[in-house]
């Protein structure tokens, strides 16, 4: 096996993934369910040490994710925006081990820990990026980019929106598996054209499931297409006109990337993993030698 | 005790409210976690059994809610608006219990079960009432009553939402007790002005408690006004210019109350169990002798 060099670690509120890396490459990638919501800041230093077992010892770490949350191992401050879009860094007293911070905005308010790192290593691929970069999720971004900063964002909570919605509210008993792009489409198109309407259609997924107008398949697609509709309306200002870049799982990207198309806004698509990887890359370059 | 001569139930999702009464008025209450939601429908009748034990056998029982559902014990099927508002009535067979039908609405998809019986009650108190009926609750209901009938309405589902969101959501974080009217008032001037931005602004609440600008009461109250306000937005067309009845749980309806006073609308509060009972005993007159 080639020797690693350094240790790329993501660690979020509930997976810790690991890469032992040579460079930019990968040489071994490793995942654990040891989440930081699940460790209390005293359990995360053998955590990583169980978890890098076999590597060799002592190789400098560069983690991003919720373990530089106040509850998480050390707390690596959020940065407040403008803000250059590279990687600012908190080390570990007396360890080898670098956390990324978080970005922060006062108003309105908002923040992010975790996709900072992702802009940073899309960033590195494209210096010259200037436009939008959407990233999909539980709490979908929105971030507007320019020379080499990033000026100001927002969240939406549309991920985990259609997750209680599907799972835990009566929508529940009306909804399967979505799979309807004309539903998509349909609920995106109401939603986007009448966003104060919108909220009232929520029930109604369920009312037509009762008396037998809308089968569970649509209803699951309808959903999704209000949820993104609505998300569009409220970040019209970062989309429109635009060129966005999205930095997504494929599943939920393709929504957006569709949704978007829609409104003749033309989409990029980069892969998370990639863009975590250079972006921790990225931060592991401006550490250098620092012991 | 007085003699009751007959039994009103209310038997929704989690719970079983039963009154013996002689005519109009209340003999004695009970109540039961012996809900919809819980029961085979081969069991309700075990469960209304041991649930009047000592009131006097064979008296007439008239029950609404979801008791009524397809799950329920028997089927009693929605009636389409526009529908007389008095209570439709179907008969367990072989049995002296009759159960109140729902009201359904196909285009645009809606169904009530129990809110009908309850409009019914209200209406018994004041039979020329013509205007617009608000119930605050899980799924909130604005119905347009005209000459004795439900024209049209619709549901909302503000306090699902409003419990998933502070309960299950990553915002519960950051919510307390609802305390702070001005915070409430702020997000329903928001969220009534600038609906289609409502939705940017609930991730909003975990960041300004994260950045230190938002107290956990204030935050919940927030909520709150942006819900109510997101709702009034979509339900402007039930209330603009009109007079509003509201019927629900004091605390809940005097938010709405608050809410649509801020739009120079003029509201009047009834209480839910009386109207409950009172919409059922119609339902006794009707059903007179028959056996």
């Amino acid at each position: 096996m080639t020797a690693p060099d350094w240790i790329a670690v993501d660690w979020g509120t509930s997976n810790l993934r690991l890469w032992a890396m040579q460079g930019a490459g990968i040489v071994e990638r490793r995942e654990a369910a040891k989440g930081m919501g699940v460790l209390t800041s005293g359990e995360f230093a053998g955590v990583l040490e169980q978890a890098t077992e076999g590597w060799p010892d002592s190789l400098p770490v560069v983690a991003c994710g919720m373990v530089g949350a106040r509850q998480g191992w050390i707390e690596a401050p959020y940065q407040s925006v403008p803000v250059a879009a590279a990687p600012h860094l908190v080390q570990v007293p007396g360890r080898r081990v670098w956390i990324v911070c978080g970005v922060s905005q006062n108003d309105p308010p908002d923040v992010m820990r975790g996709e900072e790192t992702q802009i940073a290593g899309m960033l590195a691929a494209r210096p010259d990026f200037d436009g939008v970069v959407c990233l999909p999720g539980t709490h979908t971004k929105w971030a507007r980019i320019s020379a080499g900063e990033i000026c100001h964002f927002q969240s939406f909570m549309t991920g985990e929106l259609f997750g209680l919605l599907a799972g835990q509210s009566v929508l529940r008993h009306s909804l399967g598996e979505p799979g309807d792009d004309a539903a998509f489409d349909a609920g995106l198109a109401e939603a986007l054209a009448q966003p104060h309407r919108a909220y009232g259609r929520l029930f109604q997924l369920r009312a037509a499931g009762l008396i037998g107008t809308q089968d569970p398949s649509s209803a699951a697609s309808r959903l999704s297409g209000l949820l993104i509709g609505w998300e569009l309306a409220g970040a019209k200002p970062y989309w429109l006109g635009q060129e966005v870049a999205l930095l997504g799982a494929p599943r939920v990207a393709a929504l957006y990337a569709r949704a978007l198309a829609a409104q003749g806004v033309a989409t990029t698509l980069a892969d998370t993993e990639a863009a975590t990887i250079a972006g921790l890359f990225r931060a592991r370059q401006l550490i250098g030698d620092q012991k």
